[in-house]
């Protein structure tokens, strides 16, 4: 084995470690905090209530068109902590190495969240490493958790959702799941989908700011796709939800996936899209906000909130029949995020 | 494969995912915030500056003398967390499972972190769930981070050890490591030596209430042992550390499996012990604070921090020869925690 690779010895917490650390970790990471070298972050918050989320990311492959785990494990975090309206503050790393993984990987993937967490506005403060015997992992896993300070006054949450409010989708669904499918097993489309994997703090600033308190639902159509989303704010809110099929953007190139691999899109996974349920009086300005968003042009009114069939979400499908929306049962793919 | 064990679609993020959720972590994580099932956990924070800590466990086997990863991944991060002179306040727990997991190994783990959360007055607030196909992962790893309220005026870091500042050590070492030894490969001593995993927060919150700012350091000396750590603080505050070797408690049961299996004391991991740099006038205080908690009732004080030799760490032999203290290089076991 040779010094480009990852050994059992550098997760020992001894000096190979720490050369580990020093070598490619604090090359990328420089937050002050996290310079300091303890165990932990010390940390001055801004006052406010605190939204604390944590994901694991197991994505395979580890680069795909448009991210790779790096910037995924950023974004992914960043807005889940966003989705309670909070302004998100900083994150931990958490790595988990196979022995033997190429240093080149694992510094790819360090830069690529450095650079995603300064365009997402957060600071990686505080990180582990771990390293397992060939075998006991796939290469790479990451752990991001993620803290944001919501501001004053703001309530947004899955059990908000009222009669009448409107329901957005920030851009078209199933990017991210068609991305990955695609870059599996050699399958290759026409076009290449890439992954919509993003950072949506900015947007949601942008419509917490403006909105308040008529903005009553953000959540991010990740695994599961829309359709399990909706179902959950229906049930969290006991409300319906009806949705018009044809009001939801999917590329062409998707849809084309779709057909061949016999995926649904409502199913897919997201990375850089967010569905906001919204005061009837605010919705069209939340489009607006969000179409001037970098990653919110294609945003659409999808729907309403409805108070009938509660706990359930109707598709008014392209053909003028009506169906009932279920969660995703099954698996769709693995290791998708 | 029978449904007594995970599956992919545990962790597709649609109805299985929900059932997975409401069968084994919902049954032992019953936070009214965790209960929310939103993707986030909105926290209102005691103010004061944060304490935020991450650790992935990947500990081989998944159950040990004196514990399991459960508890270990609640303990680690606490103790951390706490390092900073914080009091933990709520942690994340990510998941990540092997298809074919049986249910009731991980039904014991998430019933082991609900009580060991209690023990260390910590909150499970929001949690994460992947499964991966068969041989991505060996069996479980778990990542927690934490996030703690440091009181006002408490200053604790790597960097405040002083001149004439005395050294101690909670309790005995080597135990955790030597446990997970003994514990593999069917390796068995006349004595079992259990892991010394255990929340040190209660222990932490007792010597700051008490002694404030004469507490100047906080570490625990898991991978790479106590000599890692000592040499840690002795780079991080410019100061020499002498020590000295009769001081240091181990347990007969360590020594004569460290004399079998070739491993040094100084360098073996303990999950459940502190290291204290205090003020000398404050030293015997804390020592009997140490010795009246639970988990500290073999503490010694073991040496004294001093002007010479900036950065090293010199242990005064039980033979009254010297010999310089190094940081553990290479590996001493993968996966111990």
């Amino acid at each position: 084995m040779s010094d480009d690779r990852v050994l059992l010895s550098h997760g020992a917490g001894g000096k190979r470690s720490s050369e580990l650390i020093e070598s490619i970790f604090l090359k990328y990471f420089n937050d002050p905090v996290l310079l300091e070298l303890n165990d932990m972050a010390v940390l001055d918050l801004p006052h406010g209530r605190v939204s604390m989320s944590t994901d694991t990311y197991v994505i395979d492959p580890l680069f795909f068109p448009g991210g790779d785990i790096g910037s995924l494990a950023v974004h992914g975090t960043v807005n889940d902590v966003a989705m309670a309206g909070a302004v998100p503050f900083a994150i931990s790393a958490g790595f988990i190495l196979e022995e033997g993984l190429p240093f080149e990987v694992l510094e790819r993937i360090a830069a690529s969240m450095a650079v995603a967490a300064v365009e997402a506005g957060v600071r990686i403060v505080t990180a582990d490493t771990k390293v397992v015997p060939r075998g006991a992992v796939d290469k790479l896993f990451i752990n991001t958790t993620g803290i944001g300070i919501i501001p004053r006054g703001v309530n947004v949450r899955g059990s908000l959702a009222e009669e009448g409010d409107r329901v957005l989708i920030s851009g078209t669904i199933g990017d991210h799941g068609i991305a990955i499918a695609s870059s599996r097993d050699g399958i290759a489309f026409e076009t290449t989908v890439e992954s919509d994997s993003a950072p949506l703090s900015g947007m949601i600033n942008e419509l917490i700011s403006a909105l308040g308190q008529d903005i009553h639902v953000l959540r991010d159509p990740t695994r599961g796709g829309l359709a399990t989303v909706l179902c959950e704010i229906a049930s969290q809110s006991t409300v319906g939800i009806r949705i018009e099929e044809t009001s939801i953007p999917v590329r062409d190139a998707v849809k084309g996936a779709c057909e061949l691999l016999g995926y649904e899109p409502l199913y897919l996974a997201n990375e850089g899209k967010l569905v906001a349920v919204a005061a009837p009086e605010a919705a069209e300005r939340a489009l607006e906000i969000m179409k001037l968003s970098k990653y919110g042009k294609d945003a659409c009114i999808i729907g309403e909130i409805t108070g009938e069939n509660p706990g359930k979400v109707i598709l008014k499908t392209a053909m003028g029949g009506s169906r009932l929306v279920d969660k995703l049962s099954g698996e769709m793919l693995p290791r998708i995020c």
